[in-house]
């Protein structure tokens, strides 16, 4: 059993950072998350990105933010459960909470922080008879390394901003680009849509709509996909990889049923120590809602800050918080 | 005339940031402060000193994280009125508000905030007769640039964690430093105590207590300080520099005058949007207070944030709002 002070459900940057203001006042975190490494969103969706507003970083790509924030925890030397789901949560009679992953782990702790991001995410998958079939063999539902493609002949289908910014990069890194889109509109920015089209008039990205791909062709690795063109009809181009990009769908998962005030799929918080309607249960980051709350990862921060005053209440009842400034003294790790 | 969508009081990493949030929803900012340089406290009072606490950063220098919120907001174009503070304030008929600062200049704009940290800082002087006229003549209230002290005779006076750090500091660098206490015990961190102690030990800090400097003595430039040791009488030591060090006094100056609701010196906010009690005036870092405030530059950074939607609806009633994350479109500067 894995007994700590706070038990952090979510390894995205506010879960992560959670961690380090725990650790100011000498809590000691430990992490489940669902997915098999630390980062959340950012290391799953979109490492390779640049985020530009993270205060004091003009920009940086979302993996090497994953990276410093891994650094300035490490004093306070987090505990992980990687690649397993918080299922079940029960109030012991001592006051801890008992968490079991879906591995059989248990965790105790009396607090918990619910830093679950917009919850485990799951691709929006097109109807396709035999996709499962090429999934991790040809077709891919999200770009971790922009590398794998450089030379290869790749298909995307979409027409929001993932679909037009991956086929613009993967364009601009040598990768041999076709576009299907089932409408000539986009539900993408302005500014990516002129790329786009910028790069399909210079020949650089094979763009085809309104078209659909409606079959998927190969022995153990997709070979083929066959794409309907709304008006020139059936054609069946060789491809190494399909990458339906439709957006993620974010799904809350288990944390539904722990009795916490939901409003749509974000928890409820009081604004002023983002505490939810169970005592000694929060929520920092995009997995919660106030009035005015701002999905921003600089606010999850703020949040994990702000709510630490309350958590130590719970987790010292007889203890007293003290403030520094690290700048005074910097940090005493464990 | 100057005249903006937003006026900042406050060229602090609050105010700063205020310019980047502001300026993804395309307001324009102008900055005014009383100090000569952007930065605030992380330029004036401890630029070289290390913080450990900004979210991505395991350790960042004051100055460095001016310069990368500089770089962060350049694109954004901020006007900058420094070395001057905002004198008055004046609601007009037009609904803008009109400051005026201590050199006459004008400024105008539909919203201010507030960023002006705990106000205009200033040295706790020691009682001493001919004090200021060594002022900047061999007497300095601030290390602003520790090499200036480098082989160096300085007397540091004062028992707190600013006095023992620089006296560590600058003894570290090869400053000849002599730290001059009125008590044995201080008001500092173990942590620091124990290192000033280890240096006098080792013969590298000459520390003198209880004792209190009580004469400055030179033609144009302080040559020697007069110091009245408790037990063993009156000495007289040549200096280079003399450091009452015993801290920094806090104002909040003509601000205070201006009709807000202050809880002491802190300007009272709505929490969900960081309003003051004025329509059109916001407060935003260290200057404001509300249930649970934490006075960190990261939740500065929130605040900045979250003001910004109902600074717009003020700023621009005829528009609407849009968010989008950097991440897709990167910035659109001016």
């Amino acid at each position: 059993m894995i007994k700590t002070d706070i038990l952090i459900i979510g390894a995205g940057p506010a879960g992560l950072f959670t961690v380090f203001e725990a650790g100011l006042q000498q809590l000691r975190c430990h992490i489940i998350d669902a997915l098999p490494q630390p980062g959340g969103q950012l290391s799953e969706v979109y490492p390779k990105k640049p985020i530009y507003d993270i205060p004091g970083y003009p920009k940086i790509l979302a993996h090497e933010l994953v990276d410093k924030l891994l650094e300035q925890i490490a004093p306070f030397k987090p505990g992980f459960t990687l690649g397993q789901r918080a299922e079940s949560v029960e109030k012991l009679k001592n006051g801890n909470f008992k968490i079991i992953t879906t591995d059989g782990t248990v965790h105790e702790a009396p607090v918990i922080v619910i830093a679950s991001g917009l919850g485990c995410f799951e691709p929006r998958k097109p109807i396709l008879d035999n996709l499962e079939r090429y999934e991790g063999k040809g077709v891919d539902y999200m770009v971790l390394n922009p590398n794998k493609y450089l030379q290869k002949n790749i298909v995307i289908a979409g027409g929001g901003d993932s679909a037009l910014d991956w086929a613009i990069e993967l364009s601009d890194i040598g990768a041999n680009v076709t576009l299907v889109h089932r409408r000539t509109s986009f539900r993408a920015s302005e500014h990516s849509v002129n790329e786009m089209i910028k790069r399909a008039d210079a020949g650089k990205i094979n763009f085809i709509a309104p078209a659909q791909v409606n079959g998927l062709l190969g022995d153990n690795q997709l070979e083929k996909v066959v794409i309907n063109h709304k008006k020139e009809g059936e054609l069946t181009q060789e491809v190494d990889y399909f990458l339906p990009l439709f957006g993620l769908s974010p799904k809350l998962g288990p944390i539904a049923e722990w009795g916490l005030n939901l409003d749509r799929s974000a928890i409820e918080v009081n604004p002023l120590d983002y505490s939810t309607n169970v005592e000694g249960i929060f929520a920092v980051g995009d997995s919660n809602t106030y009035p005015g709350k701002l999905k921003l990862i600089l606010c999850g921060f703020h949040e994990a800050a702000v709510m630490i005053p309350s958590a130590f209440k719970i987790a010292r009842p007889e203890g007293r918080i003290s403030f520094k400034y690290t700048t005074v003294n910097g940090i005493t790790g464990f």
